[in-house]
């Protein structure tokens, strides 16, 4: 059978990952697809750079919208990155000229997803993006075709490895936010500018993905509500923990029968959640659905491997002929789907105050909470020097966020209360 | 588009669950799919039970093989059970005919399921069993396409949800074995013939599937060593927990250049192990792929629910054209590998000895095992009353079983040794 031609757009690591897989696995690849895999052209900045394999007999593009049109590829492999820009622009051309297009690009899928969707389906061709989640977790995949028989009606995911593993680092050490977050740096974990992972923003980009998938939804990615894990302190990983929690960075999406949420922050888990033990640079996706339950999929979230595990997993597909709509229907179905405000989210919450421990200070407390209708779970105080700083810790029962934003702002008026309350919200699973 | 028409064999639990699925999500899967699904005609043998939906338009076959031939459908779904009567007879016979065919048949397709892939080959037809192992995690699909692009060296799972719930229930409660079975017999998560499931032969069958798929190979059923749970004791549960480790029923694969190593037995795990958590009903498979690094799927195992929707993904495959070999490549190229012995297997292990507390028994049983050149890794014996049974928990660093089994005969031969020596194996994972 002829071969099923490629061409590349970017050979950054996950770029020269892919060719690496390609070449190790040709074989492999071959016997289980039924045809060879043949790159017949790159596009990348920097041509004299070593990538460890032969593109002597591979034409080279300067331009990367210039290869998409123009190069006689079957698929075009979009590995440069950004929402908009080339990345964009090539994977529009080639969808226009009938080219299927493989990205791993989850800034592109979570702004254009629906509409590079709808484009394929003009032209006929396929869009893949299972390398845009979890390189190292088929997801994409098996939410679509694998799931196709349930309602999924939630999704929860630990989807930013970095900010797993600077969450796994503080509790294992009891260091602070900046010094790990400066050893993940220099591991190479962390970005030199880290703001895409650590402020929230790269998870919500595959929790909109996700949801657009399970939800057969176009969520704008605007409407993702999006915090991230600067404002975690060494100290509450340890009242957490020594309540029974962990602290991770979650994408949630929830779905029902008017609206759907879909929020990005930190959480407090228990230790029998079924992400509470995803540790270091591992993600995962729980998902739920009416006839199959809960399903937990873990896996490596990034890194050269897993990312072109999932880029040649999708070129296996289209070389084998195996295709479907990109967010499981026809683009044109996707729902725009109303998007619930964080300020009437209900749920539970972890509080940390820092007071001065003078007579008189918990009978403001409760006197606020009680008037916004909030009830405490737990309290705690750390010490008992009267006239000192001393945290307190207490944990609130489920209540919508406002009534908390509007006890929290009374609280921190008060004179005895000497820092900012710090809150945390508290995500428990139910029994699976 | 013309409507795939569908046979189904077998309206037991899971065949009920298939009809509920497809009736309620008839409007998602058309969507999904691109066209209808449309079960033409059902063989079972109580033709006048309410299975809940409305069957008087469907042509009923008494005979499941008659059906199977000279039924019009697109694809034949086996729910029927056993490897060999019934249900492989339909299975041979729509295959020769050129029907798909798609079965939850763990028994099936671990004796004969390289044989059906080269006659669904032959034929052009397509056969599929994503509901044979592990009904709720799509691993089928997970390994055959999402992995595609890794060698696939161990694979290590959870496969009976029996064994697990009866595992948990031990440690949660500290009841023993039979007490927690009969439970789980009152509860329906175990038969009344518990064998299947607690001899570890269900997980055997599931076992095999899973290595064939990701080896590449055709390992006959007979070449697994398989060992149950009936004896694990409730103190060994607790002895584990004290040393930090949770007791599993796993299947575990393992391929190297000229050998593979296929086992089904209860181990000691880790508590950070990537299945130590997998509780309950729930199952779990791990795999390791060069490029992907470790992955884990965990979810339902079994049930009417988990069963339907993995039927349903493959009906769905089928319907929308997506194809390809039943074990990733073709039939005739699963190559025959070696098996290695268990008694070549090099591991570590946990050893429970009753003897009488006397003066020497240490020294006999040091003098042994350094005889045999195996060596201690902890020892800790839990009263000391002179004269009395006590028990011994040891555990015994990586050797060859073979010098193990050398060893515990000659150490049940010693007069101070009252009971035949308990052994259960140890299974680390390396850091992820």
């Amino acid at each position: 059978m002829a071969s099923f031609k490629l061409a590349i757009a970017g050979l950054g690591t996950v770029g020269a990952g892919v060719l690496k897989l390609l070449e190790t696995h040709r074989d492999r690849l071959e016997r289980r697809i039924g045809r060879p895999l043949e790159v017949i052209a790159v596009s990348a900045q920097d041509r004299t750079r070593d990538r460890g394999v032969d593109l002597s007999r591979v034409a080279w593009f300067d331009d990367a919208v210039a290869m998409a049109s123009d190069s006689d590829a079957d698929a075009v492999v979009e590995l440069i990155g950004g929402s908009d820009g080339v990345a964009h622009a090539l994977s529009a051309a080639a969808l226009e000229r009938g080219r299927h297009v493989v990205t791993a690009n989850k800034a592109l899928i979570a702004h254009h997803g629906p509409d590079l969707a709808a484009r394929a389906e003009t032209s006929g061709a396929a869009l893949c993006f299972e390398a845009a989640v979890a390189g190292g977790i088929p997801v994409i995949k098996s939410i679509r075709d694998g799931l196709i028989g349930n309602r999924i009606d939630r999704i929860a995911g630990i989807l930013n490895g970095t900010c797993n593993y600077i969450l796994t680092e503080m509790r294992e050490t009891g260091a602070a936010f900046d010094a790990v977050l400066a050893e993940a740096q220099t591991l190479g974990y962390a970005e030199a500018d880290p703001g895409f992972d650590i402020d929230g923003v790269d998870t919500a980009h595959k929790l909109v993905i996700l949801a657009n998938l399970a939800f057969g939804a176009r969520i704008p990615f605007e409407a993702v509500h999006v915090e991230g894990i600067r404002g975690i302190a060494a100290e509450d990983i340890r009242y957490a923990e020594e309540l029974g929690f962990r602290i991770k960075l979650l994408g949630l999406a929830q779905c029902d029968a008017e609206t759907v949420s879909v929020r990005v922050h930190s959480a407090l888990v228990p230790l029998d959640a079924p992400v509470a033990h995803v540790e270091d640079v591992f993600n995962a996706v729980v998902t739920e659905g009416d006839f199959v339950g809960r399903s937990v999929l873990e896996g490596r979230g990034a890194g050269a491997g897993p990312t072109a595990s999932a880029v040649v997993a999708d070129i296996a597909d289209l070389a084998a002929g195996r295709r479907g709509p990109a967010f499981g229907v026809p683009a044109h179905t996707l729902s725009e789907r109303t998007v619930a405000s964080m300020e009437s989210h209900r749920g539970a919450c972890y509080l940390r105050l820092t007071v001065l421990d003078d007579v008189g200070v918990f009978a403001d407390i409760a006197r606020i909470l009680k008037e916004e209708g909030v009830s405490m779970e737990t309290l705690s105080q750390r010490s008992r020097d009267p006239g000192q700083k001393v945290p307190v810790v207490m944990t609130l029962h489920e209540t919508e966020e406002r009534a908390v934003h509007r006890a929290l702002k009374k609280i921190g008026e008060l004179p005895t209360v000497v820092e900012d309350p710090h809150m945390i919200r508290i995500e428990r699973f139910d029994a699976a």
